[in-house]
């Protein structure tokens, strides 16, 4: 059995030990395969039995040709965010719930590595978006999220004011709890719990959904993907601000500060099966039923 | 010139300088009407050059039998939440700007009073919820609240999940931001944002609101007023949750806390005068258009 | 077996074939409890072989003391709306699949009959909506439904403008596809799609939906179940409507006519076994999925 | 005065006799410039005195090299279709109200236009829709569409059952009153009534939006311009259907017939002055305040 990789890492949910007879599985398949295989050292302990190599998930981008993400979503955005700089593919493997980035199920997973190491896979790419904290002219924080930056009101008991401009050319200006910029693998998040379209993953676009705006005609925008979306804030003595990058929060935003967004130049690839729809996720996800003709 | 009221408290929003002239023209009318006037302490400072009789909020609760609130519909709020006891009733003059609560203009408070003063008004009755905060089998803490109680997750970057349940009988669980609970007052405020339907003022209803749930179908959900709402929450590391009455935050609410939140046996009264038109108010704060045939 | 109720009448949906075995079986069972039984004429094919008595729904009003309706939501409806003049009380089976008014699945049925017919049920009371077409001072057409009344621009290529007034004061004007006026128990229906709240079914309200409006924040509006809504057109060429009452539509409507909406005086009831909880059905309908702790 | 545009057309909106001034004054202005000026025949009895060339929405695409619109968006829609296929850029005159496409106002449309024949304007492109009603292997009717394609429910009273494929793969079957499928230019009209994003008009994007969905998770989809959006109906005795391209209604369509939608390969151009903002629209068009530091 050919295999187009060569030394394969398996990235794991931490602190997860159901994750423990899916990664073994996996293990033993790919060495089976005679692949050189790497553990991320935060779920190492899961396959503590086999003595694998194991390394740091940097380590991972340093070191390996393809990353085997297994757990939800969120355990690939986090891998995403690492790795995207190495330039090296992921798989996402569930643990039997579905997710939109990991679409590979536990008791598929084997028959569709097969497929995907032997070249067999559609590669889906995916772009990230940075967030960079200006404080007058000088960058105190930088953090990059595949899902969405949100920038919002750390008190809830009331709403910010928020500036935003597209390009250097100002938008609007908004009272509400707050506004996410969504990337379209984001758009399936949060951005829809706030009233945000679908993006299709492959559209070169960004979305930005406010937060209980208390202007009810301010709705999602989508604009390009190559967009600098600057927010500003509005002064006051009861707002206090957050900026959270894929549900990681960035500390000690202050209202003075300005957030720069923009898209990050590079981005990753989830590598699929030939079979991959993502179309069937959506319905699956959002309990659409599955037509008449069917 | 006779009045039905005899002993009137001026009341006005704290801290906010532009009030001092249209403070001082009420005093200097009511006085004139040869009415006892009472100003409350917080803003008896713009008043000064009349040395007026002040009390606190309270005080104007015993001592009264009207209350003028000068301000936005929030001042309005924090005044009717210690008046209700009283059963005082409530007038409300803005600063220029109109409000659902505050509905009479600076400009025409004198002419308005005049005829409130004389017994030409409607009045307009409005009910409070209550959260009462249960650890075990006691209550730590309870507030009112005219327009909403909010309950929603204290650290923005992830999720709640609660557990609602309607008078004893299981709602739904959902995973959101948080969850709204609305008078009809508060139905216009910030329940609208999150998607809520309006109430009409005098409806004996509650609206629970939903802010931002992960499920789509999670939508407003309209009980009757007399409805006891418990709120319990899912147990989860990363979760921490607040409690917010009308902007007062409830500090110190644990996981394992319920709240309960009902009705409040008291309404307040806000006098209008007679050509006061809820749906008018509606039309200017909402952009409606007045109408073709206007 | 003894039983509270003594002629019962079965009405099934129409041109269903589906309904035979389920219709059968009750008119066995309920035969076999000794009950004078009257089938609907429209459904007494089904049940050919037993040579049952049969009548139409009017008559089903004259002469029984219970009605058990077998089809989906909409076959309760058309058989409440001319049920509801005779007071007789409805049970609704369905035929596999949940409805919000046909409660009771048909492997249950007989079971939870014996339950109701012994008079162990819980008794839910729904009203109705009467639509008067004006035309000059004369009714030129009248029409009740039990989920809304929809007013609709005949004619999708182009809105319609509607002038509503509530209780005779001027509500406002609108640019949109149409009008719902809807019941609680509609409000799970075609109003839900059109982004209204969710009522419940015993609060006495009427909610107020726009479809589509060019407005954005014309958002609906909640308005006690004793108020008079009233609709009238902005006369233009392009413009053609129509009004339909739950799914029942009102021919010859012309841009002249007024709409009347008002609550019908009587409303009917629906018996339903003790275990019937109305949040399980919403929870079962819309996809929440019952909570953390189940 | 140079102009680099030499045969001018205006076009007006067809039997609205108050764009008889501002035709009369453009005219003037142009033949002042020395420029050959033709009238479309619709509107060229506003300019009778001048006796104007005149000639059809077809012959001002071969003759002139710049077509002036005076009249609403829908005016420009109209001219938009027609034009398309000639290449000449678009200017839109409004008639006192601002448009989304007819940006510039009658008060200042000689000084503007000085400006854009001079050279000095920014140029806009816009993309058209095109759909084909496909019976069996034949297109039995086509029709470009500037804002939007609407496949719509014909007989209100029920909702139809749509299937909608992108690219050839099934996206999904919903029952609902209608689809939209609108440009960016559409995005802001009747798209957005139906809960669909704001575009940015120059993304390549198409918004597919469904009208009021029985499946509450039926949320906007934006997916790239080039894609193929199939629409095939469930077949049922209830349903009928009509599709509307900006409000032309196309007559006869068949459930058994099915409808693509795809980009026209050519754009139009609408010229603006270089102070043109399409965010300014928008905040005036929404009733978007215009900031807290304007």
């Amino acid at each position: 059995m050919s295999s187009i990789f060569r030394n394969v890492a398996l990235v794991g949910k931490p602190d997860a030990p159901r994750i423990a007879e899916t990664l073994s599985g996996l293990y033993r398949y790919l060495v089976g395969r005679g692949l050189c295989v790497w553990v991320e050292r935060g779920c190492a302990h899961f396959v503590a039995d086999f003595s694998p190599e194991t390394c740091t998930v940097s380590e991972v981008g340093q070191r390996c040709d393809l990353a085997i993400v297994v757990g939800g979503d969120g355990t690939l955005l986090s891998a995403a965010r690492v790795l995207v700089k190495f330039n090296i593919p992921l798989i996402g493997i569930n643990l039997g719930r579905l997710g939109f980035l990991v679409d590979i199920s536990p008791s598929d997973a084997c028959a569709k590595l097969d497929e995907i190491l032997e070249g067999r896979y559609s590669a889906d790419e995916r772009f990230l978006l940075r967030a960079k904290i200006w404080r007058g002219d000088r960058v105190i924080h930088e953090q990059t999220a595949v899902n969405e930056v949100v920038v919002h009101s750390w008190n809830a008991a009331s709403m910010i004011e928020i500036e935003t401009s597209i390009n250097g050319v100002f938008l609007n200006s908004q009272r509400s709890d707050g506004l996410i910029v969504s990337t379209p693998t984001g758009s399936t998040a949060y951005a829809l719990s706030a009233g945000g379209p679908i993006l299709h993953p492959t559209l070169k676009a960004i979305v930005l959904a406010p937060i209980n705006p208390h202007t009810l005609t301010n709705r999602p925008i989508v604009v390009a993907d190559e967009s600098v979306v600057e927010i500003a804030f509005r002064p006051g003595k009861q707002f206090k601000v957050q900026v959270v990058c894929d549900n990681v929060s960035i500390p000690g935003v202050e209202l003075e500060d300005r957030i720069e967004i923009r898209r990050e130049p590079e981005a990753f690839r989830i590598l699929h099966p030939l079979d991959y729809d993502f179309f069937e996720i959506l319905r699956a996800k959002l309990n659409w039923s599955s037509g008449y003709r069917s």
